[in-house]
């Protein structure tokens, strides 16, 4: 090194190519905390209302709520707004002509929603179209997005939780409020956030709920949740149908359990009273469907005494010829079976 | 089971209890991927211009870039833009009137910044205030933050990098880089990448760089790599004082290291030399500094016969009467140091 002092040993010649080889050697510098600090903070100025340019109206009951958000953060959270939005952001200056003008009926049926108080009534969800509204030009550029035809009325307190869900990727699920979460997570296509609710229902479910749980699954498309409460129904079918949850299930369910070879009752007789209490339930609605399921019981294993002194004088049945024939074929069915049983009593067959 | 079948024992009396118990039990869900899948979204956003609400424009070269962000982001990523922009930010609606409206003089001075070229002219470094445009009431929301007053001039792939670091908390730096990455993180006080790209720097110091690193290390307060530097420089001072970088030092940190009584140098005689050197690298502006850094030469270590023929009548001073005084004294000191040597010599003392 001394002898080298005096020639200027870090300058010219070879610096060249050392910074060449020292460029090579980038490094990657990725902070850890960064971007979840980055969503908690968006989070904060979202709900002091900082930098927000859209609002977010809820239709809660009978009031709209507004919830102010950012399109931004919306959009990159989820694809039913980056979809809906995307006609607007194109353009680098929100607030800018052109956005859409989406409008749909407001479906106006809410339902109670919560798990003990029975399934949505149609099959699928609502998917209601929301209204995007953008103030006439020369404006603010907040502009309004209107959210109707909710299934489960959703609360505030969990619209806040779901939309902040979707700044922090973080959200507390509870019993209260699974049902309202997940309809919302399958509206704004928050597949992990639905996909956990079904993980949540899945672990909490139980004899008392598998009904409305089994319908909730169909209905969001939960396959393992489905699959889960129908294992648990089937085995536990002779209990589930005295429960008032499955009153309330709708006409194509009710079918698809009837129909299901691999539910377990403890006789047909029961069945038959579980279905003419099911109509009767709604008898105006369900009225209608009383053939088609009828037709579903196994009547040959219910007794002739009960076929021809219940069965036949129930009026759903005494007042439709297709049900009064399948009794009739069914009585036919045992009195040949019981002639059998006669002769072969007396010899003729021994 | 079979004999509660008909009681109905999912229901009723215990069902308050029970939901009691469930509600209790919350489950926390957190999306591990959810933030930097967001962060990732809102970048790709910004770079294809959705949803962005402000205009940086950076001075480079001659030139004005502009970069187009979103406020939210920039302002949850940092807080020299929260504090900048808060001001606007607390309306809803960006856009508002009311904007601050902050000027500063451009500085111009721009230096090319790279670790071989030099460090930054002065010991802080410029945080010059941008300036915060906004548009005639009723324009768009778009914003313009002009920055200017940049002591590495930014080429804007590197703007771009630490803009997207903003946004997604990840970035490349290299040797080429790491001077503008360094400056753009401290004036947006991305503390975690600054703090990078000084363990960046520390990885990479050599005697060759170990002068301007040093220099940019007490310009951007980073103490560890400031040190690391100093040791290695104070080890090696002989060899450094002949770099070109030397000469290129501001007169604060000459005086520094000259005074500095740890650094190992040949000989005094070499320091005069190289004082000489850096003050004829700038003689109408360091001219004034050479007779306080003069004295701190240990003179009296420099041999009469080069005191007398070669300092004393080197122009800067032979020009200044206390730099002769302190010349001088020192051949004083030697003159009597030699007389003492001499009568030792003949056993006057012996």
């Amino acid at each position: 090194m001394a002898a080298a002092a005096d020639s200027d040993p870090m300058e010219s010649s070879c610096e060249a190519e050392d910074e060449d080889s020292l460029e090579e050697e980038a490094e990657e510098f990725s902070s850890c905390p960064h971007c979840s600090e980055l969503a908690q903070r968006q989070s904060e100025q979202r709900k002091a209302g900082h930098f927000t340019d859209l609002t977010l109206m809820f239709s809660i009951g009978a009031r709209l709520h507004s919830v102010a958000a950012h399109r931004s953060v919306l959009s990159a959270a989820s694809t039913f707004f980056s979809e809906l939005l995307s006609a607007q952001g194109s353009a680098s200056s929100p607030g800018a002509s052109g956005a859409p003008e989406l409008r749909t009926p407001s479906s106006g049926a809410l339902s109670s929603g919560i798990p003990s108080s029975g399934a949505p009534s149609s099959g699928a969800p609502s998917s209601g179209t929301p209204e995007l509204r953008t103030p006439s030009s020369g404006a603010l550029s907040s502009g309004t997005l209107e959210l109707r035809a909710w299934s489960s009325a959703p609360d505030l307190s969990t619209v806040e939780a779901v939309i902040d869900y979707m700044y922090t990727g973080h959200i507390s699920v509870t019993v209260r409020n699974v049902n309202q979460v997940l309809e919302l997570a399958h509206r704004f296509l928050l597949v992990d956030l639905k996909a956990f609710c079904g993980e949540f229902m899945m672990r909490r479910l139980t004899l008392k709920n598998c009904v409305p749980v089994h319908s909730l699954a169909l209905t969001y498309s939960l396959e393992r949740l489905s699959n889960k409460a129908t294992a648990l129904i089937r085995k536990h079918f002779h209990k589930v149908i005295h429960d008032k949850e499955f009153q309330t299930l709708p006409f194509h369910l009710v079918r698809s359990w009837m129909a299901d070879s691999e539910i377990t009752i403890n006789s047909e007789q029961e069945l038959f009273q579980v279905l003419v209490d099911w109509v009767n339930h709604d008898k105006e609605e369900r009225e209608e469907h009383f053939e088609e399921l009828f037709g579903l019981i196994r009547l040959t294993q219910i007794s002739p005494v009960y076929l021809s002194r219940v069965v036949r004088s129930q009026s759903l049945v005494s007042s439709n010829s297709t049900c009064l024939q399948l009794v009739s074929e069914a009585l036919e069915v045992h009195a040949v079976s019981l002639e059998h049983l006669t002769l072969a009593d007396v010899g003729l067959y021994s």
